[in-house]
């Protein structure tokens, strides 16, 4: 079995509001040295496959067919062997 | 500078129904190999201090202070210099 570690980020340029007022509350909290946030949001994905090339093409389509906008978003994924429990 | 890469899980045990209707949308779409998926949040930050430990522990008082709630988080974060553009 594998683990997918997938990550949804917003493509350069896109506005982050999520971002934009998650700084605004640090600044108010004091933290004053922080000049940036960027928000982005992860997937777990555990595949029952033994197959690393078929788990990889799988998490390839998911990405591109359910978890991310092509038009906002840009992807990124880890795979990993599931380690048994 | 250091990016702090910050990511927010819900603990284990409290209700992911995201990560439910996710899974539930993979299997409609024909993924069969899905068995679960979880989902988290991440935060890259900026932070305007070449002083890795202050680094650290601003970032600490951020998760505890603002992005994680402990009732139902736990929170992760790696910090990395960052690059000259």
């Amino acid at each position: 079995m594998f683990i997918a570690d997938i990550r949804i980020k917003l493509k350069k340029g896109v506005a982050d509001p999520e971002g934009k007022n998650t700084l605004k509350a640090m600044e108010l909290l004091g933290f004053s040295q922080v000049s940036e946030v960027k928000t982005s949001k992860f997937f777990s994905v555990r595949l029952n496959t033994d197959d690393e090339s078929d788990a990889r093409s799988q998490v390839e389509r998911m990405c591109q067919n359910l978890l991310a906008n092509p038009v906002i978003n840009e992807y990124s994924y880890e795979l990993r062997p599931e380690k048994e429990a």
